[in-house]
């Protein structure tokens, strides 16, 4: 705890990802108080055609 | 917001996710007041080896 | 199996969510061969404060 | 009702995911009264790299 | 890691909640080699009304 | 998207939660080339007695 889920598109690079991790915990740890070890974060990569908005799969804009 | 995520079994094929979420889209739209493209779907798709019910994985029924 | 959640501002009403879980379950088994005592769905209320777009809370809105 | 779900790291074989969650329905079904078959588990595989501790992918560790 | 979220209606005891988790924990600990620290859960309750099967609230059943 | 949820001990501030999704923002938009109005952040605030590490509850410690 805590605990950060994070939904995005896939293909991320992994140095994005490595970026994406650190600046959030920073600010986890910076504005709640939080020590850095117990900041936990998962990436939850998302294929287009597994997302939609207004009600079309992102696969079909 | 709203966010949707539906966890469903692989398999599906483009057209019926397609229709999925077409379809929520409308009855969130309708029913809660919400513009469209407010309206954000996740669509997580479940191995049967990764899903279990009463104790038993999917794949093993 | 097929289980839906719905992350929605609080606010709705008992009749509203009565007639989106009805809704998106007749959406899920038409579209996806699901039977319909197999749907679950969660309704996930969130505070204004709990909520953010660009970075602003929607309380702050 | 109840639904679990696990985020774990991926490479556990078939047989740890059937003890997995033969074991966690068991618990479930004995300290909260839930029938077995009510008791629906995911399991949501992690890859290394997207998933994070102390600002540091575990893929870098 | 590994995380665990448990949705379960509303309405446990803490003496219940403190069994679950325990329980819940030996048996990831057991069956996947984590190490106990490293077992987070988090608890969802859930009101009768922001939970649906087969499209009708638990609070209309 | 991307949308984060992000899942804490209850008792932050609301300037905290400010700070705090104001800064998530920032990272995700910098690191993953993100514009900030696609960006939706969830605050999962969580009960002491909802939430255990090492198979035992935070309000138990």
């Amino acid at each position: 705890m805590p605990t950060i889920q994070i939904s995005i598109l896939e293909g991320r690079t992994l140095e994005q990802k490595r970026q994406l991790v650190k600046g959030i915990t920073e600010v986890v740890v910076n504005t709640c108080n939080a020590k850095p070890e117990k900041v936990t974060i998962y990436i939850n990569e998302i294929k287009k055609e597994n997302s939609a908005k207004a009600g079309i799969l992102r696969s079909d804009r």
